[in-house]
């Protein structure tokens, strides 16, 4: 969209000029979006279920380095985050509004780009931009995304329904968006370095996009529907699985076994957490970002969970008082420990 | 909440401590909160109505400054800016969600002050906090409020309704969040110069409770309904009323009149206007940040608007190719300029 070249100040537009700009080729597709963007407040018509929302913050320097981080990629990812936050209640995101908070160092056309991938992701995921507010910042760039979907009550799924004897289950691979972030990260020291080497990049396409740009498992939601299973529990993995697994039992009175054998990891993730001499199965526990689904199932629910769709039992729930216990490969037991990322120790 | 002295780093908590901490004291009340704060996402019953959704991001250093506004002020006027573009579709808020960005300067105790604000205008509006983010940033505070309301589909009043000879209106008074913020910005470079000076606020009470902390328009709202009275076309007044008028104009495609004589001035706003050597007329036409309600009425509508409510007849709604005028109090007709807050052109 954007040519290589040009480069206008925001000014040029005003505030609703850029709104304007940013949104018009936005096109509604839900019959749930009533009114979208340009009133007070956006209008949504349920239809007769539930409304699910979901938001969240994203802060340059914390949660995104736009040294490595295309635009376009910065966008997708901001929305699917939040989408993956509605799939996580077995609902069906239907409309976001995003708010921006921007220094002047940012163009239209760098502008133009975020939007782009805001927008792939919405017609990708079939979700209208409803709203939000754009505005100036200091220092940085700033990303709010709200997203609002629907469900019939009964398909709910909360983190507290875990019950002893439920199967943990994961979709996916875990741990490739940490190794991915590292790669990153490590190329952006050498270049800060040493400006003329060439990135180092060899066999890390999967890991990289996995990092910049996840998906959310729409699908896993979907096939849930098809194969008539609900989880008695369900979250997304943005922390990392062990951190995340406590929320579960914690809010579901139970304890869990995580057995370090199942927690399905990619070759590529395996291969490059040595080049880093991290512990491979360390950087799935506790990588965060994979966006995949973390549930509990019935027992007797897992021979109906079967066709394509990849995920795995990685443990059990069992009794609070079991606390939270991971099974190692030559069966020991240590208690889990939740290194779950946590934004005010950095 | 906070005792005066103590201080603790918001790191003593970790992430989710912070969170259970800030939230924990808010107890829902709506009986459309089906799900609040803990999950991967609030759930809403719309109960059969509409569901209505406001966003706003608020930024240290652009909307606001710590230097002369405590932070319970500003946790109570990031609601309620909120909840007034939820009224201001003729609807009634129910939930919102909060998402935060710090930085380390700030204490646990100074984000009690915050929440303190929020839950206060929280009670008083009757809306449920049902989730939101907390994260830190590099430098300053970031506010980000969604607000989720609900109205019958017949009730919605947008901003595109208004017709050729409808009466354009206003609740309350205009200008006075303006002149708010004139004297304590003037009072932050006096105290930056001679530190010693007390602060001069006499007779400021007014002006600068308008600007730290206004309240949405609730009561006109339930009026509206009282009285039976649909308006064409509403907005709340943040940009300020030539900006705001321009916007249901665009919309509705009319042209507007407004009469200056007319336009609504506290005594408080107009003294100090010429004490600042401002022309009262221009803080109320560009002040901004008042969260009254303009809107437009059939003219038959007027005589059934009675009462207590104090609201203004301030000019009437014409075609669209007379564009849109200012009548001065000596009848002269000038283009009416639109001078709103642009963040952007700072």
């Amino acid at each position: 969209m954007a040519e290589d070249k040009k480069v206008t100040p925001i000014s040029a537009l005003g505030e609703f000029g850029l709104i304007d700009r940013l949104t018009s080729g936005f096109k509604s597709v839900q019959p749930s979006t009533l009114k979208g963007v340009g009133d007070d407040a956006a209008v949504i018509d349920s239809l007769g279920k539930k409304t699910v929302v979901s938001t969240d913050l994203l802060v340059e320097g914390i949660h995104f380095d736009l040294v490595y981080t295309p635009l376009k990629h910065l966008g997708y990812k901001s929305v699917v985050v939040n989408l993956s936050d509605i799939y996580a209640m077995n609902a069906e995101p239907q409309q976001i509004t995003v708010s921006l908070a921007l220094s002047s160092r940012f163009t239209i056309e760098a502008l133009d780009e975020l939007y782009a991938g805001i927008k792939l992701a919405c017609q990708h995921y079939k979700v209208d931009l409803v709203g939000g507010d754009t505005t100036s910042s200091l220092s940085g760039l700033v990303i709010s995304v709200t997203a609002i979907g629907t469900a019939n009550a009964e398909d709910l799924v909360y983190r507290n329904g875990a019950k002893e004897g439920n199967l943990i289950c994961v979709t996916g691979d875990l741990g490739a968006a940490y190794l991915g972030l590292q790669i990153l990260e490590r190329e952006k020291r050498i270049y800060l370095e040493h400006p003329d080497l060439q990135p180092e990049l060899e066999d890390a396409d999967y890991l990289i996009g996995r990092q910049l740009k996840p998906e959310a498992r729409r699908d896993a939601i979907a096939y849930f529907k098809e194969m008539e299973v609900k989880p008695t529990a369900m979250m997304d993995l943005s922390d990392g699985l062990s951190s995340d697994i406590m929320h579960i039992c914690t809010q579901s009175g139970v304890g869990c076994q995580i057995l370090e054998g199942e927690v399905p990891l990619a070759e590529e993730t395996y291969n490059m957490a040595l080049k880093f001499n991290l512990d491979p199965i360390t950087c799935a526990l506790n990588g965060g970002e994979d966006y995949e689904l973390l549930f509990t199932i019935e027992p007797e629910d897992e021979t109906k969970l079967t066709g394509d769709q990849t995920f795995s039992v990685i443990g059990q729930i069992t009794k609070k008082e079991e606390g939270y216990i991971l099974v190692t490969k030559s069966n020991n037991k240590h208690p889990l420990k939740a290194q779950g990322w946590n934004h005010f120790k950095g």
